[in-house]
């Protein structure tokens, strides 16, 4: 309670006007807010509950009156568009897709172990899975005159939201123009997340949702869509949310170098037990839980755990809804946005004092994670995938 | 030139009419006819020369005549077509892409050093990179009345090739529907390779060229095309060809459980120096090459080189064309086919005794490479893209 009154203190303070958040949340940041739920919550439902989803803000959250509330689309032939919350609403079907979102930054806290690096230090909970409603961007750009004209020349839609520094600057991102107009890449303009109004933290009114995608492009609080041959020229486009070499420094990086962020790598954590906890081997199994995903709509085919720090490996059950629920109907293929939870019971070998749990995951394109953290580490902490390990001793 | 005089022993052997190799093959099997050129010719030539590009027969190769050769297609509404080579060149357009092939076993090798698998036994070079000249698929589906009502309940192109074991079975694969249809899928019928008619080993006169996809699917001595809502019932997509935990054995598999291998995952591979040769420490560099090539159409975006095990990494310059050549233009997002070739000079340490070498590569989707073999060691032994690692003595 003591950041509530904190702002409320001064209403000059650009952040005076934040929502109240979730007592469970983990606080990585308090201006701008940034915060995990405790990684054992993740696993308790397949669609994370909005108010746990984890937040990522990287500005004051702008609080916008839907009446008066504007997105301009730039870059058509008709020129500059001006659409109001209604029209958005009532000019496209709906579309509601279930979609997992992670942050770039996932997991940070494992590389920071190895060497520090900056940003934020996220545990394994910067992700969640909810359904998001909303236009298809899609029929949004075809409504107002996408076609070949602007095909030939445009390469990527840019967004930029409401959300602005002290120096006016807003947060801006883009992703390719085909992942943008093609029917299998699901990108909407979304004003429900989990069938209410998107919460405030989650880009109220309208935010971008681009499955598959690093977080970061899924523009909250949405105020201009740009079609043009140009990637955004934000910071965050330009130089940051970008991969390096381990070898690469801060002396020595150039971000013109490598891709900015698009699809992610695949993931798995384990969120059940907890690190330093016990088992008791009177119980003879352990069970152990987690989640899985991976990035441009490959689908999670397996997931192998293993108790002896990667010696033996044993298959997981894979889940696609909650507990007693039907599963999901498959996907179609190279559109699997959601993750998948998983649960494995393993049997306790008699003389072990200590587990050393693992978990890795397999994509429908086969990938799979890499095995330790040095190799992949990157001066600012991110696409961190490696197994997930977590120790736990045993007691008799 | 021992096996030749075998076969001509016994006009009834069906692999009488085996075509001739170029003797600079490493032969895996001799029937069917399986080679792969030694490994430091690979990074030679971008283009990978047909005569040494690797070669994988599941049967006899079939001697067709262009003349009499017909192609049938099946599973569209204006029931079955059959297709001339002629009518197959003059029909329709003729594209052009360069694409890297991978066989699912390249690099069993290294499986093999860990646990027995079953299949044969490749080193590194089970992959090259060609042109490929044909009739796009789609363009040949949409002419015989491919649409939505297809698209409605087909779900799958399987191919059947015209070279048949002593039962009348032939090879067959197949590939899911959107690749096969969509404009970005670039499947060919290819009846051309490096610019010449398609040799009798990469399937005469009329292969199908999958790109971005393990080479199992580009059915070679294409006969048949089908349409339909299933996978092929052929033994190399439903009994092989798919990944398991290095925990699944022969006795305890369901081929079910797994999907069919599609798209490969992010590979790399040291070509130069060899394993067991020396470097002079008075060169006080030492240069590394080899390839990188990832599925999907993921472009490789980097390669990270160690010489100490993995323990320090150096990025290397990466080739899309040979030397003294202009790179290739860069491919659209998504449809990145080809391997890129890639070399560093690294500096020998002062006091170094052996360079252990190691390469991994990064792809668009920053999938990278899993450190060690043993945890993706799997009863087939595919799939095999651990780092790869070479050991050099340093000489005085
Ligand atoms: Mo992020
Ligand atoms: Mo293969």
């Amino acid at each position: 309670e003591s950041y509530k009154k904190q702002e409320s203190a001064n209403p000059l303070d650009p952040y005076s006007a934040e929502p109240t958040r979730h007592p469970a949340l983990q606080i990585n940041s308090l201006k701008p807010f940034n915060a995990e739920p405790p990684a054992s919550l993740l696993s308790d439902n397949y669609i994370t509950p909005s108010v746990v989803f984890f937040k990522r803000n990287h500005l004051p959250v702008p609080r916008l009156d839907p009446e008066t509330y504007r997105l301009e689309i730039e870059g058509l032939p008709g020129g500059v568009v001006s659409l109001s919350l209604s029209e958005l609403k009532s000019r496209f079907p709906k579309h509601t897709i279930t979609a997992t979102l992670q942050c770039a930054g996932n997991r940070r806290s494992e590389m920071n172990k190895v060497k520090q690096v900056k940003g934020l230090n996220w545990g394994i909970a910067a992700i969640g899975n909810a359904t998001w409603s909303g236009a298809r961007l899609r029929d949004v750009l075809l409504y107002y005159g996408f076609g070949p004209e602007t095909a030939a020349k445009a390469k990527h839609v840019q967004f930029e939201g409401l959300d602005r520094d002290v120096t006016g600057t807003a947060y801006g991102a883009s992703i390719p123009l085909n992942k943008a107009v093609s029917e299998e890449g699901d990108v909407l303009l979304a004003y429900e997340m989990n069938g209410e109004d998107v919460p405030p933290d989650h880009g109220y009114p309208v935010r971008v949702l681009v499955p598959g995608v690093v977080g970061a492009r899924s523009v909250k609080w949405l105020g201009k869509i740009v079609v043009s041959n140009e990637e955004s020229k934000s910071h965050w486009q330009q130089n940051d949310y970008k991969g390096f070499s381990p070898g690469t420094d801060w002396d020595t990086v150039d971000f013109k170098s490598a891709p900015a962020i698009q699809e992610l790598p695949i993931q798995s954590a384990i969120t059940h037990p907890a690190e330093g906890t016990s088992v008791d081997l009177s119980d003879k199994e352990v069970t152990v839980k987690g989640y899985a995903w991976s990035g441009g709509g490959r689908e999670v085919v397996r997931v192998d755990v293993s108790i002896d720090g990667g010696k033996t490996w044993h298959v997981a059950r894979l889940c696609t809804s909650d507990k007693g629920q039907h599963p999901a109907p498959p996907p179609p293929p190279g559109r699997a946005w959601s993750w998948k939870l998983w649960e494995i019971d393993i049997p306790i070998p008699h003389k072990a004092q200590e587990l050393e749990i693992v978990c890795k995951a397999v994509d429908s394109s086969y990938n799979t994670q890499p095995d330790t953290v040095a190799p992949i580490w990157n001066l600012r902490g991110v696409l961190s995938n490696a197994w997930h390990r977590v120790k736990v001793k045993v007691s008799e």
